[in-house]
């Protein structure tokens, strides 16, 4: 029921699914569904407590064991993907779907779990500076910048395309461990390419004028 | 009234608010409101196409002006930021509020405003890659990243607090620019911390055994 009960709400809305669309889903009564939860609500704080809890677990396990601090963010980054991608209809129902948790318990709970899994992620960048592998970087907007990433895959990755969220994770480790500018020991030098912007300032001129 | 419904949806949630809620807050009749805009749906699309045609214009126009693919990156992310701190309620309204938008025109407008402004970003990082200022990247995982981060501020971002989004935005560009790892050319040497990683270690493995 919890299943069927995140897909309705991460397609159809929570607010637009009631109790009775999710019993016609699930194929038991309204009364069945009540004797489970007493709202709809209480649904809802289930599916985004259960799958906070397992994103840590699954997370946590995937990170324990290795070693350096570069392949611990992957392994962090490409197993929350896995795992949002294992349970796609929950996290897109807690990420999307979802206008403030029930109960302050719930919210409380949430806060918690959500301060514990942040903690994980800085955790492992603050051992990646303290070993000298990672930059002295401020730590809340590198911890901040992997999860933005990975939260707004909720918005936009499709499970039935060609790729896997895994893979995108490991890329976008990668650019974040890397940076995308250019380091001094890269062989190809830089060269100036003025025509291509004055091409493009040009060409967006146009356009403007086009679209006035 | 734009403005006003946009932090009402942003607050409430766009499923929650009645045409009377919206034409009590505004202080004008329910028919006042029915005037402009046939149905709610209606100003949420002008809420979303207005936003993303100032957002376009705000970034392009902080964008041309400006040299290196470098500062190009950095001026597009904190004019962003820029842009949706100054439209704060209408961005949330746009990013939080959303199950799909009304009619199949506004749906290709917005996916085609939505296009424009990832081609704007890709040009700044293949510019960037041509010129050898940055490393050949795969474009779309940067561009997504990037947009990733500035977008996801709507779920977090308190308007109230102590940092302005532009200040957050800079170090998330510093951050994809320069990345986390450790350059050759830094001067700090790497060192091994392989006691802390087994302290952290037991003292999950005990808080865990707490818990159960």
């Amino acid at each position: 029921m919890i299943a069927c009960a995140a897909e309705l709400f991460a397609r159809e809305g929570f607010e637009n699914v009631g109790m009775s669309r999710l019993a016609d889903a699930v194929g038991i009564s309204k009364a069945g569904v009540y004797h489970y939860f007493r709202a709809k609500r209480e649904i809802l704080d289930t599916i985004v407590v259960t799958t906070l809890d397992g994103l840590m677990e699954s997370v946590a396990a995937a990170t324990d064991d290795v070693n350096s601090p570069r392949d611990r963010l992957t392994a962090f980054m490409t197993a929350h993907a896995a795992y949002f991608e294992a349970n796609y209809w929950a996290f897109t129902a807690m990420l999307v779907g979802f206008g403030g948790l029930g109960s302050r318990a719930t919210r409380e709970a949430v806060v918690e779990q959500r301060d514990r899994y942040e903690g994980l992620l800085r955790q492992i960048l603050q051992e990646g500076v303290d070993s000298g592998d990672f930059r002295a970087v401020h730590i809340p907007t590198a911890s901040r910048a992997a999860l933005s990433m990975l939260n707004w895959m909720a918005r936009w990755f499709d499970p039935s395309g060609p790729e896997r969220a895994t893979e995108i994770a490991a890329r976008y480790a990668e650019l974040l461990l890397d940076g995308l500018g250019r380091r001094p020991t890269d062989t190809v030098p830089p060269r100036a390419h003025p025509a291509s912007r004055e091409t493009r300032r040009a060409s967006r001129r146009a356009e403007a004028r086009l679209e006035a």
